[in-house]
């Protein structure tokens, strides 16, 4: 008999399209057991399992599952079950409406053990979690990939599936233990063989590259609710809003010690294929009445220039629109109402 | 037998909510006779006349109709009617959609003699209408009256009535003549008793104060299509945009040689009742699906401001998110294509 070696103990926060080829990929590449945290989808997907159309692993791909599916983050030391050895979150990073990402996991944290992965877009979205979890591995996960949950359990996996994974730097985790969790990742994720999972060597600089492309275009898309073809055809979009945004953000990297790309804007700006006519996740967040992860995307990178000493105007006023924004999903949501208070200071 | 004065001979155009209450105030002050120009309302008037609720002049007023009702700009020259002493604009301005305000009134226009009245928001409205009809007096109409068409043929006149009517400088016209004109039309108008129409002595200044406002709620509000109490109930609003727009405004008036008062932004911020809830001229078009006259009220302030070396960062910005948002009612109209063209910048 020959010996198995162990499976990793994967949980997975966040079903929706990148989340669930994430647990297809990390599943069928057989090196680890998948426990996928549903929410929406959970009645559907428990009875019929997902149905997937994916470019890498194929089309019609009816009733699969992963090994586990639970409807809300398990408890691990109440419910006695074995600890996790990676805990993926997929989920939007939504920084300023309760619960936050480090709220949402932290039952299912082992300290000093269980390796989180933030596959989500922004900056210092590790912050928190490493404050409450200082002894856990913390990965940066940037993701490209073209998936969508088109309903209920129904994923369209229709662009690519790369991922990078890096080390975050945790202050009771050796640096060598860092690298050492995120290379076993890309390890357990590339099993399947059909997908391009990276060790990212340097975080800081695919984070701001990837902000280059949300800060601009993710944003303005928001407030336009506008694809990025209609933006480039249009052209004044892209001049008086886009690449200022972008360069706004070069600008700030440069200062924060992370030199992009000269031409870095300009390659961004052409980025998303000329007629896939394409909108932006915050886009399609906002037109499906969802929060928008703007605090991570804008405001942040816009904290750190303000600290770094350097000018973002552009960035200020689409950071001060997205507010806007979220006050209304909030209001619609509940969570704040259009009254007067005490202490009003425009009334 | 007492002699008759002649009544004034006035050409309305732009028959909504502001335009009818302006030629109720005419008509029954008894010194004009107006003729009114008529669109989409054209068949409903012409049949029922107006139905009128209004707080100066009383509530259901029925079947009411100015002296003459057409339905385009009379061409004055051609048909051999009598010229117009008065041409008073209340159609919106959207300078970046044909036709413009000039081209409008153009056949109506007789030259040396009609007094151009533009009752309609924004900087630099005179110009192109100065070029065309350098020897017209053009006077500045900025109006104060809540008066909102709620069906075709309906007005309902719930605030206020009260004008500044002032001199824009014309090339061939002596200043004298204009202010006599401006006056003469203060005179016509108050002739009903019910309105309060001044003279405007300073027509930069309270071009330029009014900007404060519409620069900063009217166009924020278009973005958002938000109502100024939640602006002011949310307070980030105001301070992360209202405010920074307002203040740019500000400084460049002041770089214009236009003192505005120093607290001229917090008194400008509470202007609005606070619980109304109202939504600014451009966010109701908007909401309609009509342009915006966002180049008038933003895009010529900005662009003074850039001749005259004031930095206007918040303005720039809103500005570059107005026009992509008037691309996309072009679009709807079909002014406009969402696609590649030769030479098209990036693709």
């Amino acid at each position: 008999m020959i010996s198995q070696p162990t499976k990793a103990n994967v949980l997975l926060v966040g079903s929706g399209g990148v989340g669930t080829m994430a647990a297809y990929a990390l599943e069928t590449g057989g090196k680890a057991e998948v426990t996928a945290v549903l929410r929406s989808n959970y009645d559907v997907v428990t009875k019929q399992g997902f149905s997937i159309d994916s470019i890498k692993h194929g089309n019609g791909i009816e009733g699969w599952k992963p090994t586990r599916l639970c409807n809300k983050v398990p408890n691990v030391a109440e419910e006695g079950i074995k600890p996790f050895d990676f805990i993926v979150v997929t989920t939007k990073n939504v920084a300023d409406v309760k619960p936050t990402v480090d709220e949402v996991i932290e039952p299912a944290v082992t300290p000093g053990h269980s390796v989180i992965v933030l596959v989500q877009n922004g900056l210092n979205i590790e912050k928190p979690v490493i404050a409450k979890f200082p002894s856990n591995a913390v990965l940066s996960g940037v993701s490209l990939i073209g998936a969508t949950e088109t309903a209920h359990g129904k994923i369209r996996h229709d662009d690519s599936d790369a991922v990078k994974v890096g080390p975050y730097t945790s202050p009771k985790v050796s640096q060598e233990d860092s690298e050492k969790a995120a290379k076993e990742f890309v390890d357990i994720y590339n099993a399947c063989g059909k997908v391009d999972a990276q060790f990212d060597s340097n975080v800081p600089f695919t984070r701001w590259r990837k902000l280059i492309y949300n800060s601009s275009f993710n944003s303005v898309a928001t407030i336009l609710r506008m694809d990025t073809t209609r933006m480039r055809i249009s052209e004044h979009v892209i001049d008086t809003l886009i690449r200022p945004a972008m360069l706004e953000i070069k600008a700030t990297a440069k200062a924060a010690g992370i030199e992009l790309p000269e031409d870095i804007a300009e390659v961004m700006i052409r980025i998303d294929p000329k007629d896939t006519f394409f909108k932006p996740s915050m886009c399609q967040d906002i037109e499906k009445g969802n929060y928008i992860e703007f605090e991570n995307i804008v405001g942040e990178p816009m904290r750190e220039a303000e600290k770094l000493g350097v000018a973002t105007p552009v960035l200020r006023t689409i950071y001060g629109i997205l507010k806007g924004l979220q006050w209304q999903t909030m209001e619609a949501k509940g969570l704040v109402v259009p009254k007067w208070h005490e202490g009003s200071l425009y009334g």
